[in-house]
């Protein structure tokens, strides 16, 4: 293992990290802003937005959202005490639970959504020529793609 | 205000910030495992290190990791209960306090930087070719340089 990136890599990887931490602050800061919901919460809407049926195991939405699974309990908890999430037992397995999206759930997230995404184009997404998008793209989809895969291929050198 | 991204730009924006989300989680994971640290505290030895004197004013360091006082005041009394700063009254401003990189957590620091670069190369930085290199220092840089100075200047689209 060693510890060296070159001048240039430490450069990006400084400004990647920095730059995206600052940014998720404040995409949170601008949503509680216009709504009443979390970064957290949004993201659980948009995933069971999408969901068959409009519900997820807690496992699967506990590895989707890289939550563990005492943080989802209680992630879900309270926005089942807010109206914006049901909990139900799973048909296939009475041991399991799912979390199913209600109403209200869904109209939090429909009224939310264009402002996290003017947000997201503010901030970022309207800054970006073609050639930008197209290599974010192409670098987070990998990246996503070999961090859900759990086996991360390093070329680590050998020192 | 407008919803709508393009669906080029919208498969960027969703992969940049669910594979963002992921990595970060596993990064803090990473150091976890291999250190006494989280990220949190890593970013603030990272920060002390690096300013002169190897101290900061509570209010600058706040402001470079994007906390609210509470938090920062809550992040620097844990470190300081294990001995990695310290935390004094500003020479110049008695009310002010700087929190002050102590000879423990410096030797934390440079035992965990090491295995958290090598996250990074694992993760990330191995995976880039130089063209990508220089396309995310762009972005990243130009991201913080804009939410730093706190007014972003969008392009939105009159509608």
């Amino acid at each position: 293992m060693t510890e060296g990136l070159d001048s240039e890599r430490m450069a990006c990887w400084r400004a990647y990290i920095e730059a995206s931490q600052r940014f998720f602050t404040r995409l949170e800061d601008d949503l509680r802003a216009e709504s009443e919901l979390s970064l957290a919460d949004y993201h659980v809407l948009v995933l069971l937005s999408e969901a068959p049926g409009q519900r997820l195991r807690m496992g699967e939405l506990a590895e989707r959202l890289v939550f563990s699974p005492s943080r989802l309990t209680y992630q879900i908890s309270a926005m089942q005490k807010r109206g914006l999430v049901a909990k139900e037992s799973c048909p296939q397995d009475r041991r399991g639970s799912e979390a199913v999206l209600t109403a209200a759930g869904l109209l939090a997230l429909r009224e939310a959504a264009p402002h996290h995404l003017a947000s997201a184009r503010q901030h970022l997404m309207d800054d970006l020529d073609d050639a930008e998008v197209a290599c974010l793209t192409r670098v987070f989809e990998r990246l996503g793609r070999r961090l859900r895969a759990g086996r991360d291929v390093a070329s680590t050198p050998s020192d």
